[in-house]
């Protein structure tokens, strides 16, 4: 067995980071017949920045995240390696992007790393980012790279879209279907079963354990339903559910100026959801809604293109449900139980701040190991 | 006296974010009568990503750096406030899109802090960030903000310029003349006084410490240089110098598959940084060559473009100065001296690692205080 390598900078530049941006600059962003765009200075190239020849008249949309807290309490009990960690700070950017309808140019990382990170370890975060960007049907453009006193991920996703095609926040109207992509909660429910578990005797299948754990290991940015809801458009507004579907609910809600029903029956839970609940004595629901950092697109269609934009979306493989409709502001947010009672929206929105987390998924979320 | 307030972080999105980014949808960059683009989704949004419509064929340019490290030796003496390092991340990230010539369109910025910063800390390197962007022409459309373990600056810019007129670094021909916008070395000399004056003893003007300084405080980003070195185009290479003079003609050097004769006479070599030399027993030219964050541009220009592109400089109110000129890759990077000696370039060049750092700026430098 070989002892780990500690190569510097220039070194991992030159002999790692160049073998995952090799040959990009020339890469066409669309069909052949009608590019388009054209990197034209690609990573490989080590300039200052990435450069695209844009073809046409469009609009680009470009976002930020940097991704360390909760989600690396995983990471520091060994259940994410450095190739998911990668992965998912591209997921998390990409995921930006979609939301906004916008087809991903490229992805710009930010990777720093204590001294103790050995080459191989380096090269496994660099592995994953790639992984990412190829999953996810963009490029890896540059960065930067370098110490710090621990691993730090941030990335910078941007792409274009048709001019006027931008969706954003702020246009539900009240009568609009309230949709969601898929189930939520399920990296959430993760984060509040795996550091607790030996503590508490908690033993879930392999199964179900595997199902969890891969909500983080390869999280999915919808960018073919982000531009899909974008290309009619069908989204009067789209927002991605990064923060959990309560909260993401409510932002639509303030940002479009309107309130919603949903519809108890209607909200997807899933069977990892349901049983991490019952372990921690939590509604299922309010799990599901909850803090969670799902990559859905939680987005508002007119009740007329229903049935088109459902049928554009299994033609292409693609899925969602609707969760209720968007009501007057004044109406607020409400859930509404299969008996006609109306309450509240369960669960805990996730507040980026330890002392607003609540009580629900949370002990384990926030056990950020200093 | 007020005690210090600790909002979280929807706290300071609403309170003192909001307060910097209020009202720029809908910002148009470039001349009202031909826009170039219109931000149609600002920071003031509080959307997933900014969005800018793009009325024609443009190349994109796009870069993100990372900020941490030795230049921080310097805030944590006290001698660069919070204001200062928000200045700072943008002037960086802008300057790598003035290297490209792109106009910037925006930058969107990473700001991450520990428990014990303040509202008015965290206001204050907003405050700073915004007043970058402000002297720059550009806005910041949004970015990242929350906890860490310690102050973490990053950012993103980006920017457009025309279709075929992108600079990189890989154009440089035998026989172009190498420039510089101006002096380099300052901002090196700065952390190679600055951390070991107590110690040492040293003692400089107020006006010599206050030019130090002032470099790390008030850096430029070169954006009307990079865009007139663009337009005609004039530069047929280009570069930042945040990695020092020596560096970057290296780089320069490497890219373009070139090599430099660089006139010793030539090289500015300024007064503070002859002062620190003196200090630290360095020759003056090695200190202006070494490892300097520095963000003048490095370019090369065909002779024959001397004369129009000095008088475009010059009716612009801005200048350069010819270094020496490029040469065939095999006769390599030399220094002529007066006496028609010739040698390696001195300095150190940054290498971003403390093992490979030589013996000249350096200690004070590296000089991270974990």
């Amino acid at each position: 067995m070989s002892s780990p390598t500690f190569s510097d900078e220039p070194s991992r530049v030159a002999q790692i980071v160049k073998s995952f941006l090799g040959g990009q600059t020339g890469a066409i962003v669309g069909p052949e017949s009608e590019p388009l765009t054209r990197l034209v200075i690609g990573g490989d190239r080590k300039d200052d920045c990435a450069a695209y020849e844009v073809y046409r008249p469009v609009t680009i949309v470009v976002g930020t995240d940097y991704v360390r807290g909760p989600k690396f309490a995983l990471y520091e009990l060994g259940l994410l390696s450095n190739f998911d960690i990668g992965y998912y700070v591209v997921a998390a950017n990409v995921s930006d992007i979609a939301a906004m309808g916008a087809t991903p140019l490229g992805v710009l990382t930010v990777v720093r790393y204590p001294n103790d990170l050995d080459d191989e370890s380096f090269e496994q975060i660099m592995a994953g980012i790639h992984q990412a960007v190829a999953d996810f049907g963009t490029l890896n453009v540059g960065g930067d790279i370098g110490q710090a006193e621990r691993i730090i991920l941030s990335a910078t996703a941007f792409g274009l879209c048709e001019q006027g095609k931008v969706l954003s926040r702020s246009g539900s109207r009240p009568g609009d279907l309230l949709c969601v992509t898929g189930p939520c909660g399920v990296l959430g429910a993760a984060v509040a079963y795996f550091p607790n578990r030996e503590e508490r005797g908690w033993k879930l299948s392999a199964d179900t354990e595997h199902e969890l754990i891969e909500s983080w290991r390869r999280p999915v940015a919808r960018v073919a339903e982000g531009c899909l809801l974008a290309r009619k458009p069908y989204a009067s507004a789209c927002q991605d559910t990064s923060d959990g579907l309560k909260a993401t609910i409510e932002q639509l809600a303030e940002s479009s100026g309107v309130g919603f029903e949903v519809l108890r029956a209607n909200v997807p839970v899933v069977n990892p959801v349901r049983e991490v609940a019952a372990l921690i004595g939590a509604d299922p629901l309010a799990l599901a809604l909850s803090a969670s950092a799902d990559f859905q697109l939680a987005f508002t269609i007119r009740p007329d293109d229903l049935e088109a934009c459902s049928n554009e979306f299994a033609n292409n493989g693609l899925d969602f449900c609707v969760l209720g409709h968007a009501v007057g502001s004044a109406e607020g947010i409400s859930l509404l139980r299969e008996d006609g009672a109306r309450s509240a929206l369960p669960g805990v929105a996730w507040r980026h701040q330890k002392s607003d987390i609540g009580s629900l998924v949370v002990d384990a979320q926030v056990d950020e190991k200093a």
